[in-house]
């Protein structure tokens, strides 16, 4: 069995590796290609790697690239986490769109949108390439937005699917409140990559939710910085990516006010390959939980399992996926994140409850972005990428539109073709 | 054929009195009866009325009534056009909003909700009286929010269609820009009531909007008050009511700086009622005109003639219905405003082609919007102000949905009764 | 010795009351004539002042009066605590700024404009008929907005000293956290009414600011509802209304979401009311704390007793009087508020250091707003009032001093004779 | 007669070197020296202003310098006009304030004070060298912020005046709405630099304001974007820059969907720099006027004149000086901008008038910014930025002061010493 992780040089990637250690009975790598352009952090990245691979006695090999065909030999699946222009990008992101008094964030409103403009051709180009090398190999995105680029690629008739940590990220944190194993319990998580609710937390089938918010509602409030009383009021607990639309101008009152993420997480980059680099490190620094990803490699490695039959199929997992119906208000070729069941043949939905007009309204909002975003990806100019501002629920009117259309063009024209 | 007028104390009244003087071939009425409770008024209005149809020698009486039973006996159509607290709480609908730094206005955002929350239980009770009395008269909904009354009452399963002055605003403003008679222009008119789209202007079947945004664009988006380059990029012309979301700071900062449309109103008012009182006065003053409601009598006595079956019904009139399908994104009771035939039977919808995304994802989350305003309206209590609020695209923060529905409670205790 | 209290029908008389029993030798009252037109809330607090003054063995005679001039007849002593139109208009001050996107207070920015152009003539009015009957007797201002009140009276030349319990309330607190009697603690403090800085808190003439800013510096910020790292920076403690110009956008964010004081203040008025009622109670009640104007009755029993020769004058007393040359850059007829000697002959300031770029910038700016701000109240106009808002540095833009100057009237047709 | 122009590469060099030839009788330079690091600039501008003095028929040597003290042996006065790092870091001082929703101008607000910043330093050494190399010759300066440089040019005991061209442009513009010439046009101009009011305009002796504003008002407020109401309710006529705090809110809802006043300079520059390179081109280019500064070398070549003793100095200029009691409520060591007379001996101002409180108001407090500006940028450091911001009337508030005070250093850090 062999992996290819596009973006290997990525920090976070040791978290990836560490999970491929501690879970070999799930996931039986016998190679694990990193790959990277940028060749002196690959190699720092690499290295560490390998030692956490023997620490742990892990037999795979893991070899480095700075080509992508050569690590496409064979393979089986693919993993992308590349960040088109780095942190200095994200800076941005989380930048300009301020200028504008909107929320800067490299997912969400008008910096998403430029994360998807850049990413989206490169992406596709690079899931060519896997189609033409391995047919057969499962393309799997944790590249943000994931919600779009997933849509880029299913629409591009790959064989991938989407990833995000935030339902992991949810499942152990509850089953940690509700001291129960993680495997017990199941989200009714539903929505769009990054504007998702929790609906029920069901151990052995019984819903503890209510249970939860009576318990632990503070710290879950706290930790997503929401109104403890919303979640008592909606009975159910948004994800953190709804405080962007939630309490928008809260954010940006906060934002004028601090650094920006993207600057710490550059900083804590720094430190991390500085450690890296120490050929005494074999076990991964305490510092990573700070740069983000958290559970990440748990999620990856039961999902690629899971897809290459390696592990039983029959606990549904949280993937980004075509709608095909679920969600009855959304076109097929909808983009959704929800419960679903994987196995050798694909992803598969599991069937979910209706959506209240609450969450529908706003999730028919973002698709109809999503929508223009990836037209705008895929096709450019001036109008395609107004278009999708103005459809943005977090932006929707003109001036801002243009105001922000103008700024994601000028700091994004080295990575725009067409611009 | 007998018709009742509930709110015919309006100062707009005699407009439609004078529509219905004007078109008697179309609808020969027999009797108008005016229902209002505020009996000062109503003479005024009512004895104007009869003047109006003396001089344009129309045979039909009209009368005028404190209470609603005995207007209702034998009607065949029951027009409503309240207005719950009057213009006082229409001028309270612009004011309190803006304290949150949100628009100010009587049909959209939280002004429309505190509308629509006065207003519905007041029109359902009638509609019930209504088919109490005359189970087969038709009830034509002009009060706004036009479309969640509409909902209302068809949720109740009245005999009822909901009516707007936009569209036919438009189809007379274009046929005059085209210099064609207005019955040679159709529409492909479409969205939600005070949410819609000009997608095509049709004469004789060809498509003249590209025409008319070439040759009168300027002066149509001077009267919208949006730029002209919008209108260039979508194609499309928009409502005037869109400018709340396409321009909503720029409103604010106008609404901050100026008299509210409600105090202007009210002065209308007071001097249409003192005209009026004029025994010498016979005809339309000029300055109803000023008073909103242009083309309405047109569009109010064509709707009735063809529900009434007293004229052909082959053209297609702008109506909001239930959708049925017509949006498949929608769900089937939700209410959309559309060209529609009408006859005897009733109200279909003409098909409509795909609504592009830029405009199906805003049309959904407001739909999502009215569905959580009308229940919050059917059953009151702080939580469904909030979540209705919250649902807005205008409002979607939980600060600001927190803070209008305190004040939507605190301006409206007397008309809630749940308050 | 005879003291008048007009405006005595307030709830918190009962802690005016309270101070002169529990300072009967510092302040020996024969006669304390409560003055308000509201006839039954007067006859409510009055009976309850007899009682405190009986449990605590004062010989006072308490006498209530619902006309000015027999409670003047051979007064010392005027004490002006009245609030025109009352809470209502305290209401409106704070709510219809923020449709402006502006803080609504009652004594800050348009609100307080609002209350000073209400209460101007009234006072003015009061102190003629002081004078007339009365022509030794001195007018103790505590009628917000104190500063702009003060510069009235003192260029009517009235016999007039404004007080504000700003002051005391730091001392005691200040002596708390310190552990020393409040007597021993001397404030460096400056500006202008409701614009002030505690510069030094010296014990025994050593400062002690750095120390409290050291050990209690995080209470005090939380207090104040300001960064504590804003105290440790400026190494001075602002007064409390100084948030709404340091943290003017958070304050309106915070009031669009939440009830405004006066609704509270309200409630606890007519809470209070009920308890005075019972003719067993003759104790302050704990809630009294709750309506605000703590440690007035100390400040105002010690000023008086100073300005009557019944008390040393040796230390001094924060008040607001007339500038000249205290600040430099003020004209001598600006109101501040400084530390002053008190005796028979009136109040002198204590020579203040001089004040720092950073407060001497605002308190110039604010002392040309009220300049403009008594100028509108003495000869009305609607331009006096757009000027003085356009002065207002919480403001200082067109639109907004027009948007304000148009809903102040509105708001306040009843209360300005000129409008 | 020997002339320095520090910065002398700028693009509107061309401008000034007109003047001088066109005014060769007024000021009769024997040399020009321009300096510029710049050297392929200086080239093309200094061959372009060559071509001009040939055309004009003037005497004068035209020397360029990438070296200062080179140009400065033997001359008489040295014109200050550099930018800090070009038109660049003016692109950042116009974006990054609007982040924090202020306005970003390269004079006004956070944008000013890093101009500031960056200039002060570099204009002192200029001056120190000036001072070694030609202890009597006059500096005049007309780098932005005008009024911060050449308070600290003074501070530093320079033989220093500032020049501003808002002065002569109302000069110039009335004097054309009047029909009369120029030089009888005097302007009662009162305020700081970039924050001054025209509150007459005499001819022969005459006040033609009130004239001027019926005839040519709305002409006037439309230039100056401000609205008509505001020049006739006030009688003055404000700077354009007053636009900045009279409508602020405005001006950052125009900058949040237009491009940058910096990139259109920044283009206009390079067209301008292309012209100046065709050896046929001996004329200024229509462009030029485009670029800003019009009338500046008419005002540059009186001033430096009148100083040199070269012409009459019994008509007033306005300038840039020390305030030393004219507006006797800022300090003495104030910069303000006034008519003043100019000869040999220097700069005295002519008197004033008081300053009416809704001037007086803002004047103080811009004044409280400087003088904290500029110990910011003579001393450096985090808190003496912060304090700046705080004290600046558009910004007032401690989360602003902080957001930019940490974008201005991150954007300075190259151009800060201490940073």
């Amino acid at each position: 069995m062999r992996l290819a992780v596009v973006g290997g040089g990525s920090t976070y990637t040791p978290e990836l590796v560490d999970g491929l250690g501690r879970l070999q009975e799930v996931l039986p790598v016998e190679e694990l290609a990193l790959v990277d352009p940028a060749a002196d952090r690959l190699e720092l990245v690499g290295g560490f790697g390998r030692r956490i691979l023997a620490r742990l006695g892990h037999p795979a090999r893991l070899t480095t690239h700075t080509e992508l065909e050569p690590a496409l030999d064979g393979v089986d699946a693919v993993l992308i986490q590349l960040r088109v222009g780095g942190q200095a990008t994200r800076l941005e992101d989380e930048t300009w769109p301020l200028e504008c008094g909107c929320v800067g964030q490299e997912t969400t409103g008008a910096g998403g949108l430029a994360k998807a403009l850049r990413t989206v051709p490169i992406v596709l180009d690079i899931a060519d390439r896997v189609r033409e090398a391995a047919p057969d190999a499962w393309i799997i995105d944790f590249t943000n937005p994931v919600g779009i680029v997933t849509r880029a690629l299913l629409q591009g008739e790959h064989r991938a699917v989407g990833l995000c940590n935030v339902a992991i990220g949810f499942q152990r944190r509850f089953a940690d409140d509700l001291g129960v194993a993680p495997d017990r319990v199941r989200l009714d998580h539903v929505g769009l990559n990054h504007l998702t609710w929790e609906r029920a937390v069901t151990v052995d089938g019984v819903d503890r939710l209510p249970d939860l918010l009576h318990v632990h509602g503070a710290e879950i409030a706290e930790s997503l910085e929401l109104p403890l009383e919303l979640l008592h009021t909606l009975g159910v607990v948004p994800s953190y990516y709804l405080r962007y639309y939630y309490a928008h101008d809260e954010v940006v009152a906060e934002l004028r006010g601090s650094e920006s993420r993207a600057a710490r997480v550059a900083e804590i980059e720094q430190e991390l390959l500085g450690m890296y680099a120490d050929p005494a490190l074999d076990e991964k620094p305490a510092l990573l939980m700070e740069r983000g990803g958290a559970f990440y490699s748990e999620a990856a490695v039961h999902l690629t399992a899971s897809l290459l039959g390696s592990a039983e199929s029959g606990i549904p997992q949280v993937v980004d996926l075509r709608n095909d119906g679920t969600l009855p208000f959304l076109s097929d070729d909808s983009v959704i994140e929800v419960p679903a069941t994987v196995d050798g043949s694909g992803v598969r939905p599991v069937p979910v409850k209706p959506l209240a007009p609450l969450y529908a309204g706003l999730v028919a909002a973002v698709t109809a972005y999503e929508h223009l975003a990836l037209d705008a990806a895929l096709r450019g100019g001036y109008d395609r990428v107004f278009e999708a501002l103005l459809a943005h629920p977090l932006i929707g009117q003109v001036d801002l539109a243009h105001g922000l259309a103008d700024r994601l063009i000028a700091h994004n024209r080295d990575h725009l073709p067409w611009a």
